[in-house]
Parts: C-alpha cells; sequence; structure tokens
C-alpha cells in the first residue's frame, strides 16, 4: 500500500510517500513515473497540501442503497453529477470558512473519493480501473438550505461550492479500500455517520467508466463518489473527521472564529 | 481598446494582442504585466487557444429580462449559478464534439462572458470592475433534454458539462461593451438570437461582487452572464457563431463528422 501526500515545507511544496511519521520525498510527477529523491522529512514538520491537484471534482448525488431506500430514490440508470468549485478544494487540517454570508445550515458529507491517474475518456468499465490512480477521504461539505432555497432553480454548485466546502486528503492510496471498508464520520470525537461503501450503487469503476462517456477526466480529477444516511449539520467551531480504513483521517475545523477564507 | 488572445505555433503555446491580422506576441503573464516581445505573427498562421485558462467557469441561469418575463421567472435576488466542467472549455474554430452517447437535443446559448483580472474574494461592487480583466464571448451549449431527464435530480452541470460544450473566445477585449451592444448568435450564417446586454438583471460588477461573496475567484475565470430568449437546437455540421461588438466572433461547428473529442 502506498500512500500519496503533497505538502509545504519552508515555503515549499512537495510530495512523497507517507512512511510511517516520515514523508519520502519524490519528484517528477506524482501521478507519473515519480522518483524518489531519497529525502526524507519529519510528517509534523510539513503542512499538508490537497493531495492531489484537480481540475475539477465530480460530486454524485444518490449513489448508496440505504440512503435512496430511505428517501425514496430510484435507481440511478447513469451517474447523477454536479461538480464542486475549485473554490471549494480545501487540504486535511485547514479550517472550512464560515461562509461571508448567510447560507443557513452547513453540513458535512463523508464520502469515499476515486483520483484519476490518466486521460479517461471513453473507456469501458474494464479498463477504467487502469485509469483510477488512488483513493481518498472527502468531506463534500454542503449549505444544505440553500439547495431548494429558490423554487425556480435548484442551487448544487453553490450549495456544495462555497469556499473550503470541498475538502478531500489526507492522502491517496493506491490500493483500493477493502470490500468491507466504511466511511464514518466523526464531530468532535462523536461517530455521526458510518456506512459501507459496499452499498455504493455505481461502483468506482463502472463510475469512471459512465462519466468518461460524457466527459473526459484528466490525470488528478476527484470523483466524490456520494454519501448515505447520517448527514447533520455543523456547529461552528466543530472538528469534523471522515475516516477510511487504508487511506487514513480527513480532519476540518468547521467555521473557527479566527479562519478567514483560504488564500486558495 | 486591447484584444488579448492566446495561440498555438509551430506547436508551441504563446500570448498577445491582436493587431488587424497580426499578433503581437507578449510574454510573462497576460494577466499581470505582459511585455511585448516585438516578435508580430499573422492571425492566419496560428491555432487560436481559449483566450485565458480558467480553473472554473460560472454560468448564470434567469439574469435576462426579456427571457424571464416570457418565462415567467422571478427576479432573482442573488445569482443563480452552475459550474461548466473543465473538460467543457473550448476555443473558438475547434469542432463542438458529438456527445458520445446519446444526450436528445443540443442547443447553443449565446453569452457574454467576464474574465476575472485578479483575486476576488468579498468585494463591493464599486471594487469590482477593477477585479475584471475583459471581456468575451461564450457559448453555453447545453444538452437541454438531459437537464430535466431524471425527475429526482435536474442535471445541470451534466447537460452542460459534455467534452467542448464551454465555447468561448475568440479574444478578450478589455474594454467592456458599449451600453447599446448585443449578444448575437447564428446558424449556417442566418441570425437565430440577438438580444441588448443592457437588459442584463445582475450586470457584471455586481455579478463578481456577489459571486465574491461566496467563492473566490482567481485570474482566468470566467462568468458567463446567461443568455436570453432565441436558443435553440443545433444540427450536426452546423457552424454557430456568436458576435459581440466589440470582441468580435466566437465561431464552432457543432457535431463535424470528423470530430473526435478534444484532446484537453
Amino acid at each position: 500500500m502506498t500512500l500519496w501526500l503533497r505538502y509545504s515545507h519552508q515555503g515549499r511544496t512537495g510530495f512523497g510517500t507517507l512512511d510511517d511519521d516520515h514523508v519520502a520525498v519524490h519528484d517528477g510527477s506524482m501521478l507519473d513515473a515519480p522518483r524518489p529523491t531519497g529525502q526524507r522529512l519529519p510528517l509534523a514538520a510539513v503542512q499538508l497540501l490537497t493531495p492531489c491537484e484537480p481540475r475539477q471534482m465530480v460530486g454524485l448525488w444518490n449513489n448508496y442503497g440505504q440512503l435512496a431506500e430511505k428517501m425514496g430514490y430510484a435507481r440511478p440508470e447513469a451517474p447523477l453529477w454536479f461538480l464542486k468549485s475549485p473554490s471549494s478544494f480545501n487540504p486535511s487540517g485547514a479550517p472550512i470558512p464560515a461562509p461571508r454570508v448567510d447560507v443557513g445550515k452547513v453540513v458535512y458529507e463523508g464520502e469515499l473519493g476515486v483520483v484519476i491517474g490518466r486521460r479517461t475518456a471513453g473507456v469501458s468499465e474494464a479498463e477504467a480501473a487502469a485509469h483510477i490512480f488512488g483513493y481518498t477521504c472527502v468531506n463534500d461539505v454542503t449549505a444544505i438550505d440553500l439547495l431548494q432555497a429558490d423554487p425556480s432553480f435548484p442551487q448544487w454548485a453553490r450549495a456544495k461550492g462555497l469556499d473550503g466546502f470541498g475538502c478531500f486528503g489526507p492522502v491517496i492510496s493506491t490500493t483500493p479500500p477493502p470490500p468491507d471498508a466504511e466511511v464514518v464520520v466523526a464531530l468532535n470525537g462523536r461517530e455521526r455517520q458510518r456506512y459501507p461503501i459496499a452499498d455504493m450503487l455505481i461502483p468506482p469503476a463502472r463510475l469512471v467508466s459512465l462519466l468518461s462517456r460524457e466527459l473526459t477526466l484528466l490525470p488528478g480529477d476527484v470523483i466524490a463518489c456520494g454519501t448515505s444516511l447520517g448527514v447533520l449539520p455543523m456547529r461552528p467551531g466543530t472538528t469534523v473527521t471522515v475516516t477510511i480504513a487504508g487511506i487514513g483521517t480527513l480532519a476540518n475545523v468547521y467555521a473557527p472564529a479566527d479562519a478567514a477564507a483560504p488564500a486558495a
């Protein structure tokens, strides 16, 4: 199992693999023939960045059976997706800033994220697995009251695209999560969401295949696979964690008193 | 009036200003202190690229009075927006490829595009003008049958995010279009859409200000200001042009027989 991360250290950006409590620094491209430099940095000495730099994050709606059943949603024939704004991209450890305008309730949505490894256009499900670089944790933060705030126009991009609302990380695991893996979300350490990824309606390889028939995915693009039961609002100052076995824990504080919007 | 463009020439990417039928080549950054190199290239010798490289294109819904009146839409209090996938970005002169899957009717939507010049977060309407680098033509191509194809989830990102569906260019004018400017769309030379930009409900500076309270806009980001009356489907092989006085004409062929999806 290889865990990739990006970091900032002494004002410089780099990437490498996680080796216990150290980063094995690499150069070149993470997604294409990375080379170890031999340098090792203590994990505690670096600041985590998003583990890749997506052009886009595609988010899924209605992609888990238990949630669909509870809500009475039909099983989708094709992926039902939206886009998270690049302004939302936010690494583990960074605050999720309070929106600059009143948006009502803000919820977490813990999700499995799929990271694309190479140009992917019109691939079959069998081919798709080779186009997946790895897996990460996603918190698809959503200003849920905005979704239906205007009866004439559902505002998915707005509700999910606010600054810092697209948390992912802390690392990318190149090994798929085990079949019995769960997505576990805790607020201030108290478990609030736990669901099995095996309940996914359109699983990763099929998702990549179907999406790639519609739009070309490029290296570093992230697909957030959708959430399931247990979504709740967050109060200011709450620490929210998304944990997936084999990947790790994505941790962010929602609306800490001293956090400005990220410098991006 | 300065007209900026990006191009490919003999395998190299560059940018410069349009000077009659030549490009006055510049180096550095188009959006920050560009420097003329003295080199001039015939416009006919270069291949146009998108005139900037947006991280994101924000598209507006319901932003023109005549369309709102006809459709019975309420005047929006805040911008009602969606995101165009980066996979859709497409320069003037490039084909709009036929989708790889059957998506039903595909329509053009001629629009004014606003290009952001610098980091823009929480700015006032008075400040916003200084954050606008310039203006371009947009064709917000839309697979309109997809929008409501699933009654449980409106598919704006999908309908508008297919490969090549976000055409913009050919240039960026740093001068705002004149107050009486119109957006004019023609199919194979026959005029099909003509509306005044003065009918915009939330005009550019106010749009930039309101959007910037929600998400941080970065240099090169594009806001497609929405369309008005006259949207129609395109048949394969149709040339669609979007013309705005002071900017120029964005031209693309929809679904030519020999066009594959763009290499992006």
